[in-house]
């Protein structure tokens, strides 16, 4: 039996009230997305006179459709939504989706209709997402509520749970115009008057398009449930978890949001660290992180073999490396005589490893791929990071290169950064590097923090047998 | 008099020794790198054979030039370096940048060489940038001396001085090719046997084209000097630093890189505070700051005003200010009134300022106008962030209004922020808004980020007694 949450994401149809004739209505925005992305089931419009909008039927009320209705969408003001979800139940539909805001996140008299609201639904049977929501979207089968104008998204294997609409907003049309990772779903929740991420994550967990789990949250309502949830879901797949509102200050902006109560911060770090969920910084880091865990495998440690053009690039990697708990071991002497032969004599054996030496004698390539060769094969450096800056004096075939290496050690995460390019040679080697599922970023820090978020992930996979256990370094970062 | 280091930036004429007849010869990209940024001195290469090499005179050697020669550039292996050297001095050249590396960045036979060199041009009088640099850059002259090919950048008053090559590399041609700030001059001083930090910066300092210095070091050989000397220089412009090496790994592979000694990184970093540095983290920090600081007047104080599309937006900007000690005043009544104008009346009116209820009721422009102009007239709000998400739904000609705000109050920097955004959007508004001066940045953590320099720099200023000194508030979390 399909899961209570599968209908946000594929139902059979889907009825959206709001919509009229005007393209600039928010509703219109709904039924053009849909229309855009293919969806593939039903699609009715609710409009007191209209007989269709934009080609799709569009009916009084809910009830005069005549046909089951799996979902609806409330594109409406709140002093509606109270008889609209009334409508809803009398017409059997049991989903839908509250976007009006003004509740929790408006004050006392915003918290009292939320409730008002949220009981209505769960007396009549209906599980509700939001208000404050802008909904779902789901690659797979077309199906999104967004009150933005979208573009098909690539569809792919990281799904994301947000208490807020940006991930069905900004963000989407960030990654669908900029970024080589696919979704598989995306749930805004708004309020979390019924429906949260617990709901989500249990759904997700068990969802098979389903191999990267991203969270923001501004704030749990059911802590011990979702740990307890994550801590057997991150057995399976992981989950990276955005917390918004971690200060005093950014908590009592999370209470105007979505009407959250932060947590007592530390102790819920230590907790989801402990349920192996891996707490990242910034939307950025969320993003760098789910691109890692999606494109690379899990690591067996949290060691890394780093190669770099530029001796900054070595310095600001170490850095970085201590600053999360990551190790970078020496090379055997067996690595560091083999990853010699790439460099001039003088040039010292080291990890992270500078090559800018071999930029001088015009062997750039042929260090890299000694060097890089040499390190995937030393047992104790469990991920691999090539450093580049993009120079006409450096250019090579790159991909090709990093292909080599990935076959030859496929169980080995192979990161990659840029230092310094023109746009056209970076978006250039993007393409190429992140088309054959080697991650690309712009910064050593953030190279690094994606390679912590795997390390971690590892750490978690590994504490639950799931592989041979690598103890991890001295000074690991992660968790417990 | 022109103080000594300007010839490595605008030198009558310059002769560039390891060019020749091969096109991918590191010596041949410095001839068509001086080439295409139009520097107008005269151009030797010295060659032993060559009559002329890209149309540029060829000489056996420096004293067969017959002209004073200002600069040499020594792009020779270092088995070469110490004769070549010699034959500078012998020809009268004052001035030498040594590209050979392999010296203290290559263990104790190396750190031996670059003495050897070091005492070579002491004794003869040349002033020598490296060894292990890649030289200088300098938009106004169109002097350049990269290994790298570059293409010119747009002239602009932020000057950058590095103990790497990346700034007239790859960061160089990033620059180039996707930012909107203009560049004076960029000096990579690599291992600093001679020139240093404390040279460029007395130098910088006064140098009328330049408003803003960059520092990138591994470590400062004259510590006490330059500490003395940024304090004054920073009573009238500001100095940026990220310091490579921070952690102990970081410091070890600095010893590689440049041969650095990492100092005592705790006591380093109070005394910057102390002269007025503010020191930053990554090389985004460091860019993001710099920008900043060249688009903005130094803020009366640390307090920032925040208008927001998105919820989210405002929980992360305060989670942002939390972390860097800026303070988010609460509105004034008046201003409060003012700003709910533009907002349905449940909208909680709040700094920062959540917007979303105006797209809900299709009046975003509005709000960003009444609320921006409203948080303006605060005398406690020293700055002022808006944070866009860009969907077609919320479009609106930004850069006119941000315009208008800027006319208004000029003495108040103006950031803006994008959560999201198609990558064509996001384009067209950077390159409108940073058209008239408003700085963009891709997240919130890196707006505050460069929000936090301003108001580090308008302390640092309040204290030399240049401002009418604004209390910084409570918490603010710079230096002393």
């Amino acid at each position: 039996m399909a899961h209570t949450m599968e209908a946000f994401f594929n139902p059979s149809s889907v009825a959206v009230a709001g919509a009229s004739g005007s393209s600039m209505k928010l509703g219109n925005i709904t039924l053009s997305n849909l229309l855009r992305f293919g969806y593939r089931g039903r699609i009715y419009a609710i409009h007191p006179r209209a007989g269709e909008i934009m080609g799709v039927p569009a009916f009084p009320s809910l009830r005069d459709i005549g046909e089951p209705v799996e979902v609806a969408v409330g594109v409406l003001p709140r002093e509606l939504m109270l008889d609209f979800v009334a409508d809803c139940a009398d017409a059997g539909v049991r989903k839908v989706i509250v976007c009006a805001a003004g509740y929790s996140d408006a004050g006392a008299e915003g918290a009292a209709m939320q409730k008002q609201l949220a009981d209505a639904a769960r007396e009549r049977g209906v599980r509700m997402m939001g208000p404050n929501s802008v909904g779902t979207i789901s690659t797979s089968s077309g199906f999104v509520t967004s009150l933005m104008t979208l573009d098909p998204l690539q569809e792919g294997d990281i799904s994301i749970i947000a208490q807020t609409g940006l991930f069905a907003g900004g963000f989407a049309r960030w990654i669908a115009s900029t970024q080589r990772f696919g979704v598989s779903k995306v749930a805004c929740l708004g309020n979390k008057a019924d429906v949260d991420e617990v709901d989500m994550l249990e759904y997700l967990g068990e969802d098979e398009a389903t191999k990267v789990i991203c969270i923001y949250t501004e704030g749990l309502h059911r802590g011990r449930d979702f740990l307890e949830l994550a801590r057997r879901v991150t057995e399976g797949k992981p989950v990276l978890m955005l917390k918004g509102g971690r200060s005093e200050l950014g908590g009592r902006m999370a209470a105007s949001h979505t009407g959250s109560m932060a947590g007592e911060e530390a102790v819920l770090r230590g907790a989801l660290a402990q349920a192996g969920v891996v707490a990242v910084d910034g939307i950025d880091g969320l993003f760098d992180a789910a691109k890692a865990l999606s494109y690379c495998p899990v690591p067996a440690g949290p060691n890394l073999g780093v190669v770099s053009i530029t001796g900054a690039g070595t310095v600001l990697v170490a850095d970085a490396c201590q600053r999360r708990g990551l190790c970078l071991p020496a090379p055997s002497p067996q690595a560091a005589r083999r990853a010699g032969e790439g460099l001039p004599g003088w040039a010292r054996l080291l990890n992270p490893m500078d090559i800018w030496a071999a930029t001088l004698q015009g062997s750039v390539e042929d260090a890299y791929r000694v060097i890089l060769r040499a390190f995937a094969e030393e047992r104790n450096m469990h991920m691999l990071m090539a450093v580049f800056t993009l120079v006409p004096e450096s250019e090579f075939d790159a991909a090709a290169l990093l292909c080599e290496v990935k076959e030859q050690h496929p169980e080995k995460p192979l990161l990659a950064c840029f230092l310094g390019a023109s746009e056209v040679d970076r978006r250039r080697w993007c393409s190429a590097l992140e088309g054959m599922g080697v991650p690309v970023y712009d910064s050593v820090e953030r190279c690094v923090d994606a390679a912590w978020a795997l390390a971690g992930y590892g750490l978690r996979r590994a504490r639950a047998g799931r592989r041979g256990a690598e103890a991890p370094c001295r000074g690991n970062g992660h968790g417990d």
